[in-house]
Parts: structure tokens; C-alpha cells; sequence
């Protein structure tokens, strides 16, 4: 398979975390977010949304890094990214979707450069912003996750959520945030990035176009 | 099953139609937004994000829309809301996925409060930011579904595509898009509000706290 990717973009980060759990080998095809090359007519033929990443699948081109993970799991069953019973697993997809939908849209590249762009908002403005939303999210994840002690997010393989958590806490970093208030999540990236699964699909080790 | 709902919130409008599509009836639990209810500890207690919807399924609470579309959709599996195929399920998945990443998010009541209280953006900056992301998004699913000519996103029955799509274009015309260049989603919009599921959900139907 083909992995349209970019290091530091969290969605691409998702799934070549999820390919490795998988044991899936993929060609990485780089697409150059600061550039715009994913706003080219090029990639947008391949995928009209202009968003990274895309997987290549062989029976044709998949957007959305959760519809690709929720592929992978579909596809090659073994190891399972979701758990047993329909509200086990609808629990595991509640918290990825809370990373995917409530704290990384709003932090995501093309909207910061709104943000700049149009109104004008100056960089601590900017990561005020993008704090505000990550600590929303975060403070949510950390309460629901303290409920329970398991090594991942739900229980003791890792699976959807722990593959959006990791990410999400990367891009915290990077943006200088405090994780001091959430040692439940820190404990769940800390086993997460044991494995080599994630720890191969860190950033550092993929290059840029 | 109990529902907390506010009508206008387009994610708990996309629960009301995947509800009704499978023929649950549900008691509907008002939280009201704009008097910041979501954000009360009491409602925290039950969904510590602060977010509506959330389901009481009977056996346990559920939040974020689409696990609990996926949540009825294996407990209850007729009709199907995804196709069959791990490839055209995934595909199914990334069309909600850029409603409901891509463009939802973004628009959300919180977002908007956040950039008039914090960047004090004005009228026609915060409708200029409303209709970006609609058109950016509205526009790469037309051109995806402009491949097919099926009644719905995915076929002939209505699906998670579709679920998320009618609620996307109530907001949009209800923020005053022009949606001329977006016919084929016009078209499954109203092949979608011919059914009852759809009709019944509507904001419209379902009164404030």
C-alpha cells in the first residue's frame, strides 16, 4: 500500500502507527504541507478534500484517517484496534473521535493560517488558541481515563484511541503545553511509545519531501 | 433510550435520524446551549466534554455522534447504515468523517463564541470563517459524489454518509450559503427529507429546554 504522508501531520501519524500495528509495509509518499502541495490540482485529483493523509489500498484511494484505520481493522483483523461488544467499541471510538473531532480540527495547519491570515492574530494569540482547545480536550480524556487502570486507553492491547492519543500529545509538546495536569495520558503514551509500532511511526523518523 | 439533545446542534440531529432509522423510539433530555447547560458540572458528571449529544444506551452513556451511530448500527443491524465491503464501508465512513471533522468542528457554537469573545472578530468576519470551511468541505464531497448518481451518498438506502450530510446543509442554510453549486448534495438532501427518519429529526420537530 501507499501512504500519502507527512511526518509531523497527526492524521498521517495515526495511520502509520495503525499500518505497524498491523504489520503492514507501505511506500510513504511525501506531500509538502507547508508547500500546499496538498492543495495542488495533482493531489487533489487523487483526493478532492486537499488533506493528508491518503492510503493507497489497492482496490482504490482512501481520506480520513479514522475511515482508513477502521479499513485496516476491517481488512486484516489481527491484531484487533477495537475491542469485543458494540459499547466497548463504541466507548474505544468516543475517545479517538474526541482527539479527531473536538481538539485537532481546531489546531490543524490550514487553521491557524485562517486564523493569521484573515483576523490577523498575532503568536501568543495563536497559542492561546491552540492551548485552549488541546486543554478542552485533554482535561476530558484524563477524566474519562482515570476511571479505569489499564496500561492503554481500553485495556491491555492498544487500539483506536491510544493510535489518536499519541499524536495529539506529540503536537502538545511541540506547542509547549503542560502535560503536568493529565499523568493518566502520560502513563498511556509512555507504554504506548514502548512498542515499536509507535515509536517507528514517530515523526523524527520520517522525512519531509 | 434517552437522548440529551439540543434540535439545533447538528450532531445530536444526525442521532435523531440514525435513531429513527432503525425505529428506536427515545426520550429526549434537553440541554440547552446557548444558556451554556452542556458546560454545567452536572452535565459533566454524565459526558465530561461538555458536549451534546450524549446517549444513556441502558447500558452505559455514550457520547460523540458517529460511535453512537456505529454503536446502534451493530446493536440494532436492520437496515444497515454502513455498505457491505470493508472497502465501501471505509469509504462511507470518509465522507461523514469530512462533515464531521472537516467542517463541523469548525463551526461549532464554542468556536464561534471563542473568536468574537477572545479575537473580537465582527459579523461578516465570523459568516466569512462560517463559510469557509462549509465551502471547502461542501465542495470536495460534491465532486466526490458527482462520481456516482445514487439516490443517497452510498446506494440506494441512506447510510452514516447521509446522516451527517443533512444536518451539514440545514447549518448552511440556516448561516445563508448559497448552495448553487452544490446540486448533487441538494439532491440527496431531498431524496433524505422524503423519508420520515429524516423529516422527524429535524430541528424544526424538537423544542428548547
Amino acid at each position: 500500500m501507499k501512504l500519502y504522508d507527512y511526518p509531523r501531520s497527526s492524521a498521517a501519524y495515526r495511520v502509520r502507527i495503525a499500518l505497524n500495528l498491523k504489520g503492514q509495509t507501505f511506500e510513504a509518499v511525501p506531500v509538502n504541507l507547508l508547500e500546499g502541495a496538498q492543495r495542488g490540482e495533482d493531489y487533489r485529483a487523487l483526493n478532492p478534500t486537499g488533506l493528508v493523509p491518503s492510503l493507497d489500498t489497492g482496490e482504490g484511494l482512501l481520506g480520513q484517517s479514522l475511515a482508513i484505520i477502521e479499513y485496516l481493522d476491517e481488512r486484516f483483523p489481527a491484531p484487533p484496534l477495537l475491542p469485543a461488544g458494540a459499547f466497548a467499541r463504541a466507548r474505544a471510538r468516543a475517545l479517538a473521535l474526541q482527539v479527531a473531532c473536538d481538539i485537532h480540527p481546531l489546531n490543524n495547519l490550514r487553521v491557524l493560517q485562517y486564523l493569521v491570515g484573515e483576523f490577523g492574530i498575532d503568536e501568543q494569540q495563536k497559542l492561546a488558541w491552540y492551548h485552549h482547545w488541546l486543554q478542552q480536550g485533554l482535561a476530558a480524556l484524563e477524566r474519562q481515563l482515570t476511571e479505569t487502570d489499564s496500561p492503554f486507553c481500553c485495556g491491555d492491547t492498544p487500539g483506536l484511541a491510544d493510535i489518536c492519543l499519541v499524536p495529539q500529545l506529540y503536537n502538545a509538546r511541540r506547542f509547549g503545553l503542560d502535560l503536568a495536569p493529565y499523568p493518566r495520558l502520560v502513563a498511556i503514551e509512555a507504554a504506548c511509545l514502548r512498542l515499536e509500532a509507535f515509536a517507528a511511526a514517530h515523526p523524527d523518523h520520517h522525512q519531509e519531501a
